[in-house]
């Protein structure tokens, strides 16, 4: 298509490199409607006539009937969907067919197609993100009254509501609906329609009519877009893929952190929840293995979504400016992020439901009553705060009280007034009836702390931040 | 101050190994003002005295002069800013300094400070993105008639006004403090004070006073600061911080491009520009060498930012919930990854000042003269389409002509009716008063185009975009 | 095949996510070969009947016909290809089958698997570095006289023959491959096979044997290869695909740095080189564009590569002892960095042939004539230290020549004796007929300098780091 | 010092921003020795005299007493290490320090002093690596009798002997010694003097005699040292940076895992070992806890030399041919990763001490009477490959003899013949007498495997690997 001035062939190596097709191909909606756009402003500028804008609406019917039956002959020497597309409606309805391209370039073409693809790719992923969300916030009401320890440093800290943990993760993932939710608006939504080449469209387009027509097929709620204030931006900046790439990463990053947590918790020691045969698996040798790949899995994948962002932070740096043929390798690394992503999040939906996600209250209880990690030392730095010991002073006793129930292999709820009274005199025998985890917990009455009735407010919350997006 | 149940010392390898306070000392406002948030709701809830807290304010009142005279002595063994500062405290005041830390944590604490600090710091990225874009705009006017070549793949494509490519770049700074600007509203601005360890704190305070009173502290024209839902999330998220040096990186990812061209635009062979002194260094060897130094940093930078960002990731990826002490190795990534994005902010403000940035105008219409690049011949295929020639025919046909005039060693100035009659019949000589690249520039007259109406539009945009921040 | 003690299914989502054998069916010849090895050794020791074995090679003999054919049914329900093919295998030959994986595990197979093929494509790898280590030295043999500015900070600095340049970018070939091939002899060579899941094959299977035959499957020239010492880290490591991935992001970065140089050589500006029709890719709306699309493309994927290398480091941060299901995601990263570099070296070679790398002497010669860069400069400098003018001074009087022709609009040519009196008395006439570039490429007569013999000698020295490889 | 030609002077800001002083002086010694040796040669050559070789000699004694003494006045506006020492040095003998850089450059001064610099840490990081082996490889042996559950999906898969698991994390460390130290003899060890700005010295240095002597000052046993074969490279590379780099990114992925081990052995969970106070803290809240923070830190630390890889990745994409002022950039990173990697490494040697590193022997072995993960099953499956079953079969049967002991409650030390019958008749009773843990540790007998003799072979060799480093 633009071999005019050309004598030479390109080599088949150098094809086979730079063609596109194999994995553009996915935009083949987004390019159809995108031409459609600019097809209805051709004509109501006048460079096409009505019959011709019917004739390519024909077309581009027909094309759309191959390519979803699988009929459409896609060809590596027409290097791109553009070229593929546009070139079978030639074929179809001749010289109407070799007109649409007039004032467009493939360069705004490919930023309106990507941006359109990007826009409802993270519709997807708001939704996943929030489905799961909703998941967790049931299991959260289930596993209301379980007490599991909470971990600073992996060691024991605190008692607390799994219900809680569980709300963490649901926070987790009603933040990132949230953030792609702004990505969408801030970047995605912009329009490049009409900036040609680089310079701009000079047969008199009108871009906002353009950015409201994308808009129209993006998105049938969506009443205006904006266009893009800069057509050498327009045709350059790829900052909406990196956004999108981005906020998968960091949605990603929380998944590796809750599946971290579910892999050490369905661990033998652990043992606290065992997760269902649906989305575990067995070992080849070993046949009494149920290992938690799901998990495992989400993890790992956490490093090829960061590894996306990588290359394409790589790509961009030191670019020139507009459009570089550079910018052909973002498209892979935005499919493949959000693929894995949204992948992961419907994945872990699956984990968390009733039938995979089992909690073990025996095992936690059995775990709660060893006495180990002696979670209930707070609780009497606390109490010795409130008869007025200053809180260093408090720490400190209860340091060595600690000592003194680790070298005598005991637990706290072992502990007697006589034991008390040899650490610390201060350590006054009505402290003993204080020593429940479940008074420490409900002892946790802020806000955002694990006492049941703030948790049941905040997954109230939760649950309406999880609602349907946009 | 926690060795109540240690016998060992700490080694002296594992305290400079473990000790954060040469870096975190950084965080000492941030620290007092938490604190005095912190200590004013454990007065109204009982904990302190009116005395106490009276004692409180005064000993901060005279850290604060200690730590700006640069005569507080930090102390390795100490560990942390947040532990020097209460010894400091419990020293000068006595019991009411070890009751400060009632019912917190230094998950909490450390949590409030970085928050706190990343909000100031992203203040100053806006303020500086915007002054840098302001500058931009400046001498986007100054050149409003000069027209350079606009490059696709690094060649020349089409003529366009060296002010819209000015745009294009204050057009990045704006986007880039209206997303820094968002980072901030959307996860800096969350409190955690109140999250205690990582379950709550159990004395009663209320985190929306803390809140109140810290979002006074960060900033006097906010009234509210959202409280973290979720204890656990409070102690143990690190998104504020992935989010600020996400935005640096991307800042500086539009930053190194922009170096890119100038330090193209510089050379002997481009020579558009000739940026002053104060932004170039000699050589040590070379005495002729003028090299554009401050954009090479810039550029360089650009990979120390991202850098940070896959070290968060790193860091991040599969952590267990809550507090883990790698988390302490995100101070260094967020103070150097802003450090070095503010530096190249204000550098790149001080290479586009009038002094600094000079254009060679003679120069830049020699160029134009030659005819290299062949950028009239768009023209050709968007005046056969208005003739009606369908535009893959006429894409073809210039095609043709831009060999001929390749082979022939001509320029398209110099091209006669003849010349194009021997190409195509269709090329008719009245085509040849539209082969001006002043005519192919008014003639890009859409919205993001580069005619003189639409780029003076778009300044003034910018303009209002680029106003204070805030 | 692990179903024995699931009761329920894995779900369709669940089997999607975590199949491998959509990819990994790439390892089918190793797995085989592998495979083979392991029966060999299984009949050795008792396990499997000369019989069994016998047909156990009649099955992976028909198994290969059937992948080579393209027939055979690759089923997602089977995860892997190592199960696919068993799976496969029993069906064709029975109890056989049933009997190959004794004492063996997926955990040692696949590392087995990966490594043989990591060995190979280092193969490839390393010749096709050399390869076009040796195209280019063909390159600087055939433009061995012309001379180019050398840069730093891309501003000219001093003349450089270009052969000397091309010498560079094949050191890096040389280099590169020498790279890799240490890689593999370090760390792909060594056996896995005998570790079973994790604690070592307990059937009495002996690792020398079978690493020999593994050995000689992969490579026939190698007589033996290395044990990895222990079983644990025999399934757990994936030290030798991090160590390719990395040799593969360091050879990108060389090609990187390769292709913006002829990106900037092939600009209007510049003009240094034409690249042919085979390498670039005109555009589908500006006819006279020449784009340098293979160097581009190039350039972009360096950022593939190297985030695939982050993706490992990710993937690898923090993962417990032994095999987790994590690493199933090292092989598309490994496989896809390189296949790019591998694309790359291939692709770079074309661009480096005689038909497409074609060097404007003219246009070379117009710019050295234009005086532009001053780059006789330092020829002064030198010359002074000669005359016993310290260096430091002679810089000075230099930088004082090259300012007084700055103002004057001269070129050093222009030079006159007056002229060099006005600036400093030391600048003797005779200076004048130093001025030439040739002359002071030729004074680099340094081991690695710019001087024609030695330019020579380094090629010849590089022709034999580039001969074929092990 | 370059400032001939200049008008006006850099900008204070500018100043600040381009400065390396601050950082680049920790290369003075380098700096000094490189200067020596070049000082030599100019000498030898006829640039210098003996009187003034002397004098120079005589200079840098006195700079190099007043920079030990910490009494070098360094200064922001002389930039960098390099003009800092020489402005000092012609501040004290005059002439012949400002004859002292004829004909060379600060692009070969600073490659060669990196070099130098790099290639002394490397021999400390090998030496750090072998020692912290050593110490690993000493517990090996206290703890031989030890038997661990060896994990596979962080799942309990085959006991093994904790030895074993030891002399996994030892043989990380006598790789990566390994690798270290091919790296420095790969590309550190080149020498880059004499390359001058970047086409050569024109003064007649001998580049084999420099790097002799720069060889003999960087390390005594070394005879000689190669000279890079090109002078554009010698100024442009910075591989030997990114090559140490990614050998301290590859380390810190190793250590990053064993620290994820030690961490989950020192959860109450697992509790298979205790870690010292020395090695652990304690918390500013709760005074039970006892910390792993320096495994912790390790772990994060792992992010931040992976970071400062990346950083040095995406500095060196598409930079054109020879030096560009980025790579000033390379020195903080190569800092930092080095100076991280160094203390990990000597955090760890101190964990692993036989004071820090306690091993709960009866907390182990509760854990296995447990029969938590049912690590017998194994020895069922391979007892039915020895009574002929096809091992397919017998992972089926032994699959479900799981089912049955997980549903009844029971371990595997409970099951009675009966219980054997029930699931599968040829489940015979003499396979009771298999089951035990030590019997299946025993029968690992192969040359990787986890039996006693094997574990001690392997200890010796490793003993081998990690002597003194050349």
């Amino acid at each position: 298509m633009w071999q005019g001035r050309f004598s030479g062939k390109p080599d088949k190596l150098m094809q086979e490199f730079s063609q596109s097709v194999s994995f553009d191909q996915r935009l083949w909606r987004e390019d159809i409607q995108g031409s459609l756009a600019y097809a209805a402003e051709l004509q109501r500028i006048g460079i096409l006539t009505k019959k011709e804008l019917a004739d390519i609406k024909k077309g581009f019917r027909q094309i759309t009937e191959e390519i979803e039956a699988g009929k459409f002959q896609w060809k590596v020497e027409l290097e791109d969907v553009h070229m593929n597309i546009e070139s079978r409606l030639t074929q179809l309805i001749g010289d109407a067919g070799k007109k649409l391209h007039t004032g467009r370039s493939r360069n705004d073409q490919v930023a309106t197609d990507l941006r359109m693809w990007c826009w409802r790719r993270a519709t997807e992923l708001v939704k996943a993100a929030q489905a799961l969300g909703r998941v967790i916030v049931e299991r959260a009401h289930e596993h209301m009254d379980v007490i599991i320890p909470a971990y600073t440093h992996l060691q024991r800290a605190q008692p607390v509501r799994l219900s809680h943990q569980l709300a963490a993760y649901a926070g987790w993932m009603a933040d990132d609906a949230g953030f792609v939710d702004f990505q969408r608006l801030l970047t995605m939504l912009d329009s490049p329609l009409g900036a040609g080449a680089c310079t701009g469209n000079s047969f008199g387009v009108d871009q906002h009519e353009l950015a409201g027509a994308i808009a129209a097929a993006t998105d049938r709620g969506l009443r205006q877009r904006k266009v893009i204030h800069n057509s050498l931006r327009a045709v350059g900046d790829r900052d909406f893929a990196l956004d999108l790439v981005y906020a998968c990463a960091r949605c990603m990053s929380h998944l590796s952190r809750i599946a971290e947590d579910l892999i050490l918790w369905s661990t033998a020691e652990f043992g606290f929840i065992t997760l269902g045969d649906a989305v575990t698996t067995g070992s080849s040798i070993m046949p009494q293995k149920r290992n938690p790949d799901a998990c495992e899995l989400v993890r790992g994948k956490t490093g090829r979504v960061v590894g996306h962002l990588m290359s394409l932070f790589t790509l961009l740096k030191g670019l020139p400016m507009t459009y570089n043929r550079d910018l052909q390798e973002d498209k892979e690394a935005v499919f493949d992020a959000t693929d894995q992503t949204l992948a992961c999040l419907r994945v872990m939906a699956l984990v968390f439901s009733k039938e995979n996600f089992k909690v073990n209250r025996e095992r936690i209880q059995a775990h709660l009553d060893s006495g180990a990690g002696y979670m209930e030392a707070m609780n009497v730095a606390d109490w010795l705060v409130l008869q007025g010991v200053p809180f260093r002073d408090g720490h400190d006793i209860t340091g060595r009280l600690v000592k003194y129930v680790e070298q005598k292999g005991m637990r706290f709820a072992d502990l007697t007034a006589k034991d008390l009274a040899a650490v610390d005199k201060r350590l006054k025998p009505e402290l003993l009836k204080e020593l429940s985890l479940e008074a420490l917990v409900e002892r946790k009455q802020v806000y955002a702390g694990t006492a049941r009735a703030r948790v049941l407010e905040r997954l109230a919350e939760l649950k309406s931040w999880l609602g349907e997006s946009r």
